[in-house]
């Protein structure tokens, strides 16, 4: 049942919605962003200066934490949050998608998945219960099944393999649950198949999760095709249940997303981006190698109040930047997440206000016009 | 005259005492540890992580910014303080040491030193004028005059050499100055010869310098031959003035350095050995990497108060360390820092106390019993 979400304000003009997450660990208001905390950290920011950005909720990994440092390890020494002492709410990631992703090889059967760790070749094996289990050692406040993505392109008769998969694994993974303060969401598969999406998201429907999500999605498609599966599966979930993109995306992509009524979203574009001198705005995105920085005494984004733009100006960053200095990978990424911050703050005030479609006007005409 | 020096507290019991240097950007207790920030950056650390583990007086470098991102840029900017958001004092190496330790050639006349950039092989021409002149663009608190730095093991005809020509090059820096607010230190040499030491410390304390450097040690040799060299000039330089060793050191070689007179001190061993896992504590250094600490739930040292002691534990900082993940050389930096901060603390006040010898006594029992 989905009693840990609550819709605060449901628009008139579409399926977009403002509403709040009950987690085991606190409340979070969506539509939400959460920043990628892949190893127990998100790179190269102190939990500190997440929250002071405005951080709620952070995604971390089962399959990473499994293979180091150990869900074990973790459960023992009191549970990621303590761990990584971060005491607002975690979701981690089932590992699906980095086996997907990541290992050098992996061989799928009913029971689960074999695969090759990405870090030392050894074997492992996933099975729903499985990851069930390291996700209640790891004491996630939202726990993912584990599921099959499917790439893209892609043969559809893999993709229909992976849906009938995906759906059994999803049962077992609920029988699997012990931790009932941990909400579990199932993940929707389909590939970019409209019928296969509505197939799997009615398959999981019938199931009890706390909350759905969209996978596979952001995997090499183009945006309307990720965009078209979204508008596919919208109108099949009952919509007191939390909606959640993985893995997407670009503020524009989030902003479309959110139009066309998802709720949660996680992706390291903010943080990879930052690692690589990339900063997002308002008026576009900024790249701090640019010889026009040089000597450019302004901030990233004059009218960002970041703990970055208070204090540095792109000159600084840039010579940071160009002499590898470990500081101007956090003053980038500290600046990037207190955008995706403020553009989630943005979208739910507008939904609030029912101003959302002037918000969307206006986000893209700015974004447009480099300063 | 070093009116930018006041003592405070002298010993009865040797040449060791505490003091207030008066400086440009404010005040500082000595006997002071200065944190190195080459490039306008104390490495993997922010300005106020730096204030807030008490620190209040850095060095940066005047070969190094002037190279990048150019000394002219940073004047432009307003300075180096502004640049890098640092208002509290910063002195700058003139760059001697660097030309002899980095640059890929150097050839060396009375007028100054030509050299290959490090960076690029590009050459450059330091004079003692343009040294003034990079380190008055900066702003530096304290700036200090270019020198020969010779090496260890060395020809003693070379080591004359340089302590002539540094002498040669103090009077030329002298009259170059320009910014009265700015302090100026000239720089003792005479390698590991007693009587070199002296002749360079008698010729350079007949010129006008707010305080005086021993340069030239911590190049290779022992410890023993360093504090012999030392107290070869402590008795010479009066005791009105602040006297700096440059580069050192270990705790032990800085208990030892004050012991014989010594009021300022800095090296890149708190925050270099940060990044490569080890950690100083009052009872010996740890190496984060080991596989005892796996699971350790205790802090790094179970007795400091940093950011980082209060808030994660050895098996967090060991899976960050392991994982290559950029959070942990910030967070070991900053235990590091707070370490030297503390370790300065201690002795500035069983000085004032007239404790010193017992400090001296307990610090090295700590010091060698590892927990
Ligand atoms: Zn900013
Ligand atoms: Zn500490």
């Amino acid at each position: 049942m989905p009693d840990s979400f609550k819709i605060l304000h449901s628009s008139k003009d579409g399926p977009y919605r403002t509403g709040i997450l009950n987690l085991f660990h606190g409340q979070v208001k969506t539509p939400c962003f959460m920043p990628v905390g892949t190893l127990a950290t998100v790179k190269a920011v102190s939990p500190d200066e997440l929250k002071e950005a405005g951080v709620g909720f952070i995604l971390s990994n089962a399959y990473h934490l499994y293979l180091r440092p150990g869900h074990e390890l973790i459960r023992d020494l009191g549970g990621l949050h303590s761990f990584m002492n971060w005491d607002r709410p975690i979701l981690t990631d089932s590992g699906g998608f980095q086996v997907y992703s990541l290992a050098s090889m992996r061989k799928i059967t009913e029971d689960g998945v074999v695969f090759q760790s990405h870090l030392d070749g050894s074997y492992h094996k996933f099975t729903p219960e499985k990851v069930i289990a390291i996700q209640e050692a790891l004491g996630s406040d939202v726990m993912m099944c584990l599921d099959w993505c499917t790439g893209y392109p892609v043969e559809r008769q893999e993709v229909e393999k992976a849906v009938e998969i995906t759906t059994l694994w999803a049962k077992r993974s609920i029988e699997a649950r012990e931790r009932r303060e941990l909400r579990l969401f199932g993940i929707i598969q389909g590939g970019m198949h409209k019928d296969l999406r509505r197939r799997s998201a009615n398959e999981l429907l019938c199931l009890d999760f706390d909350g759905y999500a969209i996978g596979g999605l952001s995997v090499g498609e183009s945006q309307d095709i990720m965009l078209e599966m979204i508008e596919e599966v919208v109108p099949i979930v009952p919509r007191s249940y939390p909606l959640y993109l993985m893995g997407v995306g670009t503020p524009e992509d989030i902003v479309e997303a959110v139009h066309r009524g998802v709720d949660m979203f996680d992706c390291v574009l903010p943080t990879r981006n930052a690692r690589n001198g990339m900063a997002f705005t308002r008026f576009g995105n900024l790249n701090i190698k640019n010889a026009a920085f040089e000597r450019d005494s302004s901030p990233l984004d004059p009218e960002c109040s970041c703990y970055t733009c208070s204090r540095f100006s792109r000159a600084y960053l840039r010579h940071l930047y160009k002499s590898r200095e470990l500081l101007v990978y956090r003053l980038l990424t500290i600046h990037n997440i207190f955008y995706y911050m403020e553009l989630m703050n943005s979208i739910r005030q507008s939904i609030e206000k029912d101003t959302f479609m002037d918000f969307k006007k206006r986000f893209y005409e700015q974004r447009a016009n480099k300063k």
